[in-house]
Protein backbone atom coordinates (compact mmCIF):
# COMPACT_ATOMS: atom_id res chain seq x y z
CA UNK A 1 0.00 0.00 0.00
CA UNK A 2 0.74 3.56 -0.74
CA UNK A 3 1.58 5.47 2.19
CA UNK A 4 1.98 9.46 3.06
CA UNK A 5 5.07 9.73 4.61
CA UNK A 6 6.69 12.97 6.38
CA UNK A 7 10.51 13.02 6.02
CA UNK A 8 13.10 15.49 7.71
CA UNK A 9 10.50 18.06 9.17
CA UNK A 10 11.97 20.13 11.54
CA UNK A 11 10.08 22.68 14.51
CA UNK A 12 11.52 24.58 18.04
CA UNK A 13 10.96 23.43 21.28
CA UNK A 14 8.29 25.74 21.09
CA UNK A 15 6.66 24.07 18.22
CA UNK A 16 7.34 26.39 15.59
CA UNK A 17 7.89 25.12 11.92
CA UNK A 18 8.27 28.38 10.79
CA UNK A 19 9.62 31.92 12.28
CA UNK A 20 7.24 35.51 11.64
CA UNK A 21 7.73 37.41 8.68
CA UNK A 22 8.29 35.10 5.75
CA UNK A 23 9.82 36.81 2.59
CA UNK A 24 11.31 35.64 -0.34
CA UNK A 25 14.36 37.09 1.40
CA UNK A 26 13.74 34.79 4.28
CA UNK A 27 11.74 31.46 3.37
CA UNK A 28 11.50 30.60 7.10
CA UNK A 29 10.94 34.23 8.87
CA UNK A 30 12.65 35.21 11.82
CA UNK A 31 13.78 31.89 12.29
CA UNK A 32 16.73 31.99 9.26
CA UNK A 33 18.56 28.53 9.16
CA UNK A 34 18.44 27.82 12.70
CA UNK A 35 15.53 24.98 12.59
CA UNK A 36 17.58 22.68 9.73
CA UNK A 37 21.65 22.64 10.87
CA UNK A 38 21.40 19.30 12.36
CA UNK A 39 20.44 18.15 8.59
CA UNK A 40 23.19 20.33 6.71
CA UNK A 41 25.95 18.94 8.78
CA UNK A 42 24.27 15.19 7.38
CA UNK A 43 26.83 13.26 4.82
CA UNK A 44 23.53 13.06 2.80
CA UNK A 45 23.25 17.04 2.94
CA UNK A 46 26.71 17.27 1.45
CA UNK A 47 26.32 14.45 -1.08
CA UNK A 48 23.24 16.52 -2.41
CA UNK A 49 25.45 19.74 -2.48
CA UNK A 50 28.34 18.75 -3.93
CA UNK A 51 30.44 19.40 -0.20
CA UNK A 52 32.82 16.93 0.89
CA UNK A 53 31.89 15.31 4.46
CA UNK A 54 29.52 15.35 6.41
CA UNK A 55 27.79 13.50 10.01
CA UNK A 56 27.43 9.40 8.91
CA UNK A 57 25.27 9.36 12.65
CA UNK A 58 21.88 9.20 13.54
CA UNK A 59 20.98 12.35 11.74
CA UNK A 60 22.19 11.16 8.45
CA UNK A 61 20.39 8.21 8.74
CA UNK A 62 16.92 9.93 9.20
CA UNK A 63 17.93 12.67 6.90
CA UNK A 64 18.30 9.92 3.78
CA UNK A 65 14.86 8.47 4.15
CA UNK A 66 13.48 11.31 2.42
CA UNK A 67 13.90 9.63 -0.95
CA UNK A 68 13.86 5.64 -1.04
CA UNK A 69 10.10 4.30 -2.17
CA UNK A 70 8.66 7.63 -2.84
CA UNK A 71 7.22 8.69 -5.99
CA UNK A 72 5.41 12.21 -5.40
CA UNK A 73 5.51 15.09 -3.19
CA UNK A 74 2.49 17.24 -2.06
CA UNK A 75 3.75 20.83 -0.85
CA UNK A 76 2.04 24.08 -0.36
CA UNK A 77 1.85 27.25 -1.64
CA UNK A 78 4.06 28.88 1.06
CA UNK A 79 6.88 25.79 0.65
CA UNK A 80 6.94 26.65 -3.21
CA UNK A 81 7.40 30.23 -2.86
CA UNK A 82 7.50 33.54 -0.81
CA UNK A 83 4.08 35.41 -0.26
CA UNK A 84 2.95 36.57 -3.70
CA UNK A 85 4.98 34.26 -6.09
CA UNK A 86 1.49 33.39 -8.09
CA UNK A 87 1.79 36.81 -9.39
CA UNK A 88 5.13 36.25 -10.71
CA UNK A 89 5.14 33.96 -13.90
CA UNK A 90 8.89 33.12 -13.66
CA UNK A 91 8.65 31.56 -9.96
CA UNK A 92 9.85 28.00 -10.63
CA UNK A 93 10.59 27.45 -6.97
CA UNK A 94 13.46 28.03 -4.82
CA UNK A 95 15.51 25.13 -5.89
CA UNK A 96 17.34 26.00 -8.72
CA UNK A 97 17.02 24.00 -12.21
CA UNK A 98 17.49 20.70 -10.21
CA UNK A 99 15.14 20.44 -7.38
CA UNK A 100 15.81 17.85 -5.02
CA UNK A 101 12.38 16.18 -4.78
CA UNK A 102 13.17 14.54 -8.65
CA UNK A 103 9.31 13.21 -8.96
CA UNK A 104 5.64 15.00 -9.72
CA UNK A 105 5.42 17.60 -7.49
CA UNK A 106 2.04 18.92 -6.55
CA UNK A 107 1.79 21.95 -4.95
CA UNK A 108 -1.51 23.68 -3.84
CA UNK A 109 -2.32 26.58 -4.59
CA UNK A 110 -5.68 28.22 -5.16
CA UNK A 111 -4.20 30.21 -8.42
CA UNK A 112 -3.02 27.02 -10.30
CA UNK A 113 -0.48 27.46 -13.80
CA UNK A 114 0.65 24.89 -16.10
CA UNK A 115 3.07 22.62 -14.99
CA UNK A 116 6.60 23.17 -14.81
CA UNK A 117 8.89 20.41 -16.07
CA UNK A 118 12.36 20.68 -14.15
CA UNK A 119 15.94 18.89 -14.88
CA UNK A 120 16.21 15.61 -12.82
CA UNK A 121 12.76 14.48 -12.59
CA UNK A 122 10.94 17.02 -10.99
CA UNK A 123 7.82 18.11 -12.39
CA UNK A 124 5.61 20.45 -10.81
CA UNK A 125 1.99 20.32 -11.05
CA UNK A 126 -0.55 22.96 -9.62
CA UNK A 127 -3.50 21.89 -7.81
CA UNK A 128 -6.65 23.68 -5.75
CA UNK A 129 -7.73 20.76 -4.23
CA UNK A 130 -8.21 19.62 -0.65
CA UNK A 131 -5.51 17.14 1.05
CA UNK A 132 -7.69 13.77 0.54
CA UNK A 133 -8.21 14.82 -3.48
CA UNK A 134 -4.74 16.03 -3.61
CA UNK A 135 -3.57 12.89 -1.98
CA UNK A 136 -5.62 10.62 -4.54
CA UNK A 137 -4.07 12.37 -7.61
CA UNK A 138 -0.44 12.17 -6.12
CA UNK A 139 -0.77 8.93 -5.51
CA UNK A 140 -1.77 7.79 -9.03
CA UNK A 141 1.33 9.61 -10.17
CA UNK A 142 3.53 8.04 -7.52
CA UNK A 143 2.60 4.64 -8.84
CA UNK A 144 3.18 1.84 -5.89
CA UNK A 145 5.40 4.60 -4.14
CA UNK A 146 4.69 6.46 -1.57
CA UNK A 147 3.96 9.93 -1.46
CA UNK A 148 5.75 12.76 0.79
CA UNK A 149 3.82 15.46 2.31
CA UNK A 150 6.75 18.20 1.76
CA UNK A 151 4.66 20.92 4.00
CA UNK A 152 4.85 23.84 5.58
CA UNK A 153 3.40 23.75 8.26
CA UNK A 154 -0.33 24.75 7.75
CA UNK A 155 -0.50 21.75 4.82
CA UNK A 156 1.20 19.25 7.52
CA UNK A 157 -1.59 20.52 9.75
CA UNK A 158 -4.33 19.91 7.56
CA UNK A 159 -3.09 16.45 6.38
CA UNK A 160 -2.97 15.38 10.05
CA UNK A 161 -6.41 16.73 10.85
CA UNK A 162 -7.48 15.17 7.82
CA UNK A 163 -6.12 11.73 9.43
CA UNK A 164 -4.36 11.32 6.29
CA UNK A 165 -0.53 10.92 7.24
CA UNK A 166 0.81 7.03 7.66
CA UNK A 167 4.59 7.95 8.94
CA UNK A 168 5.88 11.24 9.88
CA UNK A 169 9.27 12.34 10.89
CA UNK A 170 9.77 15.22 12.92
CA UNK A 171 12.86 16.61 14.66
CA UNK A 172 12.84 18.46 17.16
CA UNK A 173 15.59 21.42 17.57
CA UNK A 174 15.85 22.96 20.92
CA UNK A 175 15.37 26.84 20.37
CA UNK A 176 12.71 28.88 21.51
CA UNK A 177 11.38 30.94 18.00
CA UNK A 178 8.70 32.55 20.46
CA UNK A 179 6.55 33.18 17.27
CA UNK A 180 5.49 31.98 13.78
CA UNK A 181 3.43 29.21 12.90
CA UNK A 182 2.68 26.39 15.10
CA UNK A 183 2.73 22.33 14.32
CA UNK A 184 0.69 20.90 16.65
CA UNK A 185 -2.54 23.58 17.11
CA UNK A 186 -5.71 21.70 17.04
CA UNK A 187 -4.63 18.16 17.30
CA UNK A 188 -5.26 17.19 20.56
CA UNK A 189 -5.02 13.25 21.31
CA UNK A 190 -3.74 12.84 17.69
CA UNK A 191 -0.86 10.63 19.42
CA UNK A 192 -3.43 8.12 20.03
CA UNK A 193 -3.07 6.99 16.84
CA UNK A 194 0.65 6.71 16.09
CA UNK A 195 3.37 4.84 17.61
CA UNK A 196 5.82 7.54 18.67
CA UNK A 197 9.29 6.59 19.28
CA UNK A 198 11.97 9.61 20.67
CA UNK A 199 15.47 9.52 20.33
CA UNK A 200 17.75 12.03 20.90
CA UNK A 201 21.00 12.86 19.29
CA UNK A 202 24.23 13.73 20.22
CA UNK A 203 23.83 17.25 18.00
CA UNK A 204 21.05 18.46 20.41
CA UNK A 205 17.78 17.78 18.29
CA UNK A 206 15.30 14.97 18.80
CA UNK A 207 13.81 12.77 16.23
CA UNK A 208 10.02 12.20 16.75
CA UNK A 209 8.67 9.28 14.06
CA UNK A 210 4.74 8.60 14.60
CA UNK A 211 3.88 5.24 12.54
CA UNK A 212 0.40 4.44 12.44
CA UNK A 213 -1.39 2.00 14.64
CA UNK B 1 26.30 30.72 45.47
CA UNK B 2 22.35 29.30 46.09
CA UNK B 3 20.85 28.11 42.59
CA UNK B 4 17.59 28.44 41.64
CA UNK B 5 16.46 25.00 40.07
CA UNK B 6 13.43 23.12 38.37
CA UNK B 7 13.12 19.36 38.57
CA UNK B 8 10.79 17.15 37.09
CA UNK B 9 8.48 19.25 35.30
CA UNK B 10 6.34 17.64 32.78
CA UNK B 11 4.57 18.95 29.93
CA UNK B 12 3.07 17.33 26.49
CA UNK B 13 4.65 17.14 22.98
CA UNK B 14 2.76 20.42 22.24
CA UNK B 15 3.98 22.48 25.33
CA UNK B 16 1.43 22.10 27.86
CA UNK B 17 2.48 22.01 31.62
CA UNK B 18 -1.26 21.20 32.83
CA UNK B 19 -4.78 20.27 30.80
CA UNK B 20 -8.16 22.51 30.65
CA UNK B 21 -10.71 22.28 33.49
CA UNK B 22 -8.36 22.19 36.65
CA UNK B 23 -10.79 21.70 39.70
CA UNK B 24 -10.46 19.93 43.27
CA UNK B 25 -11.06 16.51 41.77
CA UNK B 26 -8.55 16.62 38.18
CA UNK B 27 -5.37 19.05 39.62
CA UNK B 28 -4.30 19.01 35.99
CA UNK B 29 -7.58 19.31 34.13
CA UNK B 30 -8.43 17.35 31.57
CA UNK B 31 -4.46 15.94 31.19
CA UNK B 32 -5.09 14.03 34.36
CA UNK B 33 -2.33 12.01 35.12
CA UNK B 34 -1.04 11.77 31.44
CA UNK B 35 1.92 14.00 32.06
CA UNK B 36 3.43 12.17 35.01
CA UNK B 37 3.22 8.23 34.14
CA UNK B 38 7.24 8.43 33.75
CA UNK B 39 7.92 9.77 37.14
CA UNK B 40 5.45 6.89 38.43
CA UNK B 41 6.99 4.21 37.39
CA UNK B 42 10.62 5.09 38.73
CA UNK B 43 11.80 3.46 41.83
CA UNK B 44 12.42 6.74 43.71
CA UNK B 45 8.32 7.76 43.22
CA UNK B 46 8.02 4.16 44.80
CA UNK B 47 9.98 4.38 48.16
CA UNK B 48 8.49 7.98 48.56
CA UNK B 49 4.80 6.30 48.33
CA UNK B 50 5.77 3.04 50.58
CA UNK B 51 5.26 0.64 47.16
CA UNK B 52 8.04 -2.37 45.73
CA UNK B 53 10.37 -2.14 42.84
CA UNK B 54 10.34 0.64 40.04
CA UNK B 55 12.60 1.15 37.72
CA UNK B 56 16.11 2.36 38.60
CA UNK B 57 17.38 3.88 35.04
CA UNK B 58 17.32 7.08 33.22
CA UNK B 59 14.08 8.28 34.58
CA UNK B 60 15.27 7.33 37.81
CA UNK B 61 18.37 9.34 38.06
CA UNK B 62 16.77 12.74 37.34
CA UNK B 63 13.63 11.82 39.36
CA UNK B 64 15.51 11.68 42.34
CA UNK B 65 17.91 15.19 41.80
CA UNK B 66 14.38 16.58 43.27
CA UNK B 67 15.58 16.50 46.84
CA UNK B 68 19.38 16.78 47.42
CA UNK B 69 20.62 20.27 48.47
CA UNK B 70 17.60 22.16 48.57
CA UNK B 71 16.49 24.58 51.10
CA UNK B 72 13.11 26.09 50.50
CA UNK B 73 10.71 25.72 47.37
CA UNK B 74 8.07 28.63 45.83
CA UNK B 75 5.43 27.39 43.99
CA UNK B 76 2.31 28.68 42.92
CA UNK B 77 -1.65 29.27 44.30
CA UNK B 78 -2.43 27.06 41.29
CA UNK B 79 -0.10 24.62 42.76
CA UNK B 80 -1.01 24.51 46.00
CA UNK B 81 -4.69 24.07 45.76
CA UNK B 82 -7.80 24.13 43.63
CA UNK B 83 -9.49 26.86 42.03
CA UNK B 84 -11.24 28.96 45.22
CA UNK B 85 -8.78 27.30 47.88
CA UNK B 86 -8.17 30.41 49.31
CA UNK B 87 -11.67 30.31 50.57
CA UNK B 88 -11.33 27.47 52.60
CA UNK B 89 -9.49 27.93 55.64
CA UNK B 90 -8.74 24.18 56.50
CA UNK B 91 -7.32 23.34 52.88
CA UNK B 92 -3.54 22.38 53.78
CA UNK B 93 -2.52 21.31 49.93
CA UNK B 94 -2.76 18.33 48.35
CA UNK B 95 -0.23 16.13 49.88
CA UNK B 96 -1.64 15.21 53.13
CA UNK B 97 -0.18 15.52 56.61
CA UNK B 98 3.40 14.65 55.59
CA UNK B 99 4.28 16.96 52.09
CA UNK B 100 6.89 15.59 50.21
CA UNK B 101 9.11 19.40 50.10
CA UNK B 102 10.55 18.82 53.69
CA UNK B 103 11.75 22.47 53.94
CA UNK B 104 10.11 25.88 54.25
CA UNK B 105 7.56 25.90 51.49
CA UNK B 106 6.28 29.43 49.64
CA UNK B 107 3.03 29.78 48.35
CA UNK B 108 2.52 32.82 46.48
CA UNK B 109 -0.74 34.02 46.40
CA UNK B 110 -2.70 37.31 46.19
CA UNK B 111 -4.16 36.18 49.32
CA UNK B 112 -2.01 35.25 52.21
CA UNK B 113 -2.89 33.62 55.34
CA UNK B 114 -0.88 32.69 58.64
CA UNK B 115 1.86 29.95 58.02
CA UNK B 116 0.79 26.00 57.84
CA UNK B 117 3.95 23.46 59.95
CA UNK B 118 3.04 20.05 58.58
CA UNK B 119 4.96 16.86 59.58
CA UNK B 120 8.07 15.77 58.03
CA UNK B 121 9.98 19.81 57.71
CA UNK B 122 7.57 21.22 55.63
CA UNK B 123 6.49 24.79 56.28
CA UNK B 124 3.99 26.67 53.73
CA UNK B 125 4.21 30.12 54.06
CA UNK B 126 1.89 32.66 51.96
CA UNK B 127 3.36 35.47 50.50
CA UNK B 128 1.76 38.22 48.13
CA UNK B 129 5.29 39.22 46.09
CA UNK B 130 7.22 39.57 42.91
CA UNK B 131 9.59 36.36 41.80
CA UNK B 132 12.67 38.28 42.59
CA UNK B 133 11.05 39.06 46.07
CA UNK B 134 9.57 36.08 46.75
CA UNK B 135 13.53 34.31 45.70
CA UNK B 136 14.87 36.35 48.05
CA UNK B 137 12.87 35.43 50.63
CA UNK B 138 12.71 31.85 50.28
CA UNK B 139 16.85 32.22 49.60
CA UNK B 140 17.35 33.34 53.19
CA UNK B 141 15.04 30.60 54.48
CA UNK B 142 17.42 27.90 52.02
CA UNK B 143 20.68 29.36 54.18
CA UNK B 144 23.01 28.33 51.54
CA UNK B 145 21.27 25.65 49.81
CA UNK B 146 19.42 26.07 46.12
CA UNK B 147 15.64 27.44 46.11
CA UNK B 148 13.42 24.64 43.97
CA UNK B 149 10.69 27.18 41.71
CA UNK B 150 8.15 24.45 41.61
CA UNK B 151 5.60 25.36 39.30
CA UNK B 152 2.40 25.67 38.25
CA UNK B 153 3.16 26.35 34.36
CA UNK B 154 2.41 30.33 34.91
CA UNK B 155 4.82 30.74 37.90
CA UNK B 156 7.95 29.24 35.95
CA UNK B 157 6.80 30.94 33.24
CA UNK B 158 6.94 34.41 35.19
CA UNK B 159 10.40 33.30 36.73
CA UNK B 160 11.79 32.10 33.30
CA UNK B 161 11.29 35.32 32.16
CA UNK B 162 12.63 37.50 34.76
CA UNK B 163 15.48 35.31 34.52
CA UNK B 164 16.17 33.89 37.79
CA UNK B 165 16.34 30.18 36.97
CA UNK B 166 19.74 28.91 37.16
CA UNK B 167 19.22 25.00 36.32
CA UNK B 168 15.54 23.23 34.88
CA UNK B 169 15.03 19.97 34.25
CA UNK B 170 11.88 19.44 31.84
CA UNK B 171 10.34 16.38 30.52
CA UNK B 172 8.23 16.02 27.55
CA UNK B 173 5.70 13.42 27.72
CA UNK B 174 4.68 12.08 23.74
CA UNK B 175 0.96 13.10 24.08
CA UNK B 176 -1.00 16.36 22.61
CA UNK B 177 -3.07 17.95 25.42
CA UNK B 178 -4.46 20.80 22.29
CA UNK B 179 -5.19 22.92 25.61
CA UNK B 180 -4.28 24.00 28.73
CA UNK B 181 -1.04 26.22 29.95
CA UNK B 182 1.88 26.21 27.78
CA UNK B 183 5.18 26.76 29.47
CA UNK B 184 7.07 27.90 26.12
CA UNK B 185 4.56 31.69 25.49
CA UNK B 186 6.72 34.24 25.07
CA UNK B 187 10.07 32.96 25.82
CA UNK B 188 11.88 33.76 22.45
CA UNK B 189 15.36 33.36 22.55
CA UNK B 190 15.19 32.27 25.88
CA UNK B 191 17.60 28.94 24.56
CA UNK B 192 20.95 31.64 24.01
CA UNK B 193 20.81 32.04 28.23
CA UNK B 194 21.40 27.92 28.82
CA UNK B 195 23.05 24.95 27.63
CA UNK B 196 20.36 22.74 26.83
CA UNK B 197 20.85 18.82 26.61
CA UNK B 198 18.66 16.35 25.24
CA UNK B 199 18.01 12.77 26.29
CA UNK B 200 15.25 10.76 25.18
CA UNK B 201 14.15 7.80 27.73
CA UNK B 202 13.30 4.08 27.10
CA UNK B 203 10.13 4.69 28.42
CA UNK B 204 9.61 7.31 25.68
CA UNK B 205 9.98 10.74 27.30
CA UNK B 206 12.61 13.00 26.75
CA UNK B 207 14.23 15.07 29.48
CA UNK B 208 15.39 18.46 29.12
CA UNK B 209 18.28 20.20 31.06
CA UNK B 210 19.03 23.71 31.13
CA UNK B 211 22.31 24.74 32.29
CA UNK B 212 22.72 28.30 32.46
CA UNK B 213 26.03 30.03 30.51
Amino acid sequence: MSLARVHNFSISLDGFGTGEGQSRETPFGHAGERLHPWMFATRWWHENTGQPGGSSGLDDAFARRFLPNIGAEIMGAGKFGYPGWHENPDWKGWWGPNPPFHTPTFVLTHHPRPSIEMEGGTTFHFLDATPAEALATARKAAGDLDVRIGGGVSVLRDFLTARLIDHMHITVTPILLGRGERLWDGLEDLDQDYEIETVSSPSGVTHLTFTRR
